[in-house]
This record gives structure tokens, C-alpha cells and sequence, in this order.
């Protein structure tokens, strides 16, 4: 079991824009049953986690289409949830037990944003970092991941009109 | 001839930390005659341009090692220079057209730093981005390209601990 940075990023390593549109993300050609791409990793995540900002981005492009528990962390209030869906703003470490238990043999997938997955990196609970560049500079935005952090890299793909690598995180 | 910006970023899309260090780039291993190297682009250079930061850095870490002529675009005072090298606070266009002069057959190298480069592409002068991503987040510094440019992806390699993609810059 891995915990897993799994996302997506503009090449100056921004997830969304400053008012969290993906529109230069989505537009943007990929085969999900492609390397690194999001079939294969999605048959093995047992548990996610999220903040505030991707929670109500899915909520309002997309109804819940995960089968697995999400957690999300956040103070804000958002209407009862369609899946199973447990709000927090508990310690991540505290929260990454019952998630790992949650997630049996599966991976936990850390979905963003980056100030989140930061708080996993910081308490030694983030093991892998998979990111994929879509082909756009943004110059401003959500940061991917605001650490300093040592990686290691162990894969490097094409997608589509992604430059796609996975990094497993030096501690 | 292109124009291309060849620069080597962190994970996350920053050029250099916040007080232009480069220790956490030039300890990483790469082969300069490997895929997407250094050692085939500089072959093909005509010319080059940089910011006052990136020649500075130059200035305190190497010999001028460069044999094509090179515009540093500052408004400091420099000692005077060692090679080839042209200070200039002018249009970057007017530049630019000086410089394809003498690359002749080479490309223009746009050495950095992020904001030059941003000059350039808001001009269209800014044909191809070669970005070599070094297995580290450094959370804020120097920004790879602050700008909202599209790109097309035309060759993904690994080279040692880099992710390497080479981009046409749409226009």
C-alpha cells in the first residue's frame, strides 16, 4: 500500500488556474488505458483524500462516480454528500490511519491540491509522486506541491499531450 | 533557425530557489550527450540571451566557456565582460533581430531567466521550449515562464534524473 500524489499539472507546475478552472486541462488529448494514465491507477486506490477547492470542483462539473471512501478536508460547510464521503479537519496523520485501514491492499490517492498533499509530505505519510504535464504554461495558480522535497525518478511516459513521470519521494 | 528557451526546472516549475541557487539542480546526474542533452543543442547555437540573474550566476560559478556571441539584457553595471557578450536594456524584438543576424544558421538560446522569456513569447519570437525537470519540489523561487502560452509536445525522453520534453510553442 502506497500513498499517491496522482495528478495533473501545467509544465510551470500549476493545478488550476487562480479561479480553479482546469478548461486548459481538460481540453487536452489523453488516453486514460495509456501509460500512467488514470485506468490502470484507479483499479488500485482503496481510499482518497482531498481539499476543499477539488471537492467543489468535482461537485460542480461532475455527480460521484468514486466507489471508494473519500475523505475531505476542509472547515467549509458543503450540502450532504452523494458517495461516501467523510468530511474532516482532523490531523492528516490521524486521518491517514483510518484511510490506510479503509484501504486494505489498495493505494491511498492524495487528489490535491498541493497544500494538502504538502501536510502528508511533511509527517512522512507521502510515498509517490505521479504527475502528468498538459503541453500549457498558466504563470500563476495553485501551486503543485509548495515543499522542498527530494524525489526520485523511476518512470517516464507519453500520454497524449502529456509528458507524464512517476517519483517515488527520498525521506 | 528557432528560437529556443533550454533551461532545466524543478518538479513544481521554478527556475532556481528564491536566492538563485542552483544546489539542488547540479547535483543531479545527467548525461549532457544523452536524449534531449546539452551537449546537440549547444552544437546548433548561434547566439544567446539572458537575464542579469542568470549571467550573474554565470560570472560566480564558471570561466565564460561560451563561443557565440551573447546579449545580456540588464540595467546593472558589470565589470566588462570576458567574451563575446553584449549588454543591452533595449526592445527585445530589436534584439532578437541582431541576434538571428549573427546566429545564422544557429538557433537563438534563450538561456533564461523566466520573465526574459516571457518578453519574447509575448512578441511571438519564442519558437520551441526544451524543459529538462530535475527529481526535486522547491516550493517557491524563480518561475520557469510566467506567462499563458499553449504548447504542443514533440519529444518526451529520460535523461538520468530528468524528465525531459521538448514543446513548439503554438501561436
Amino acid at each position: 500500500m502506497s500513498t499517491v500524489y496522482f495528478t495533473a499539472a501545467s509544465l510551470d507546475g500549476f493545478l488550476a488556474t487562480a479561479d480553479h478552472s482546469l478548461d486548459w486541462l481538460l481540453s487536452q488529448q489523453i488516453d486514460p488505458r495509456g501509460p500512467l494514465g488514470y485506468e490502470a491507477f484507479s483499479d488500485g486506490v482503496g481510499a482518497m483524500a482531498m481539499g476543499a477547492n477539488t471537492y467543489r470542483w468535482i461537485l460542480d462539473h461532475h455527480p460521484w462516480q468514486y466507489t471508494v471512501p473519500a475523505w475531505v478536508f476542509t472547515h467549509r460547510e458543503f450540502p450532504p454528500p452523494d458517495g461516501d464521503v467523510r468530511f474532516t479537519a482532523d490531523d492528516v496523520a490521524a486521518v491517514h490511519r483510518a484511510m490506510a485501514e479503509a484501504a486494505g491492499d489498495g493505494h491511498v490517492w492524495l487528489v490535491g491540491g498541493g497544500e494538502l498533499v504538502g501536510r502528508f509530505a511533511d509527517r512522512r505519510l507521502l510515498d509517490e509522486v505521479v504527475v502528468g504535464y498538459a503541453p500549457v504554461t498558466l504563470g500563476s495558480g495553485a501551486q503543485l506541491l509548495p515543499r522542498r522535497l527530494d524525489l526520485e525518478l523511476r518512470e517516464v511516459a507519453r500520454n497524449g499531450a502529456f509528458l507524464c513521470g512517476r517519483y517515488a519521494v527520498r525521506r
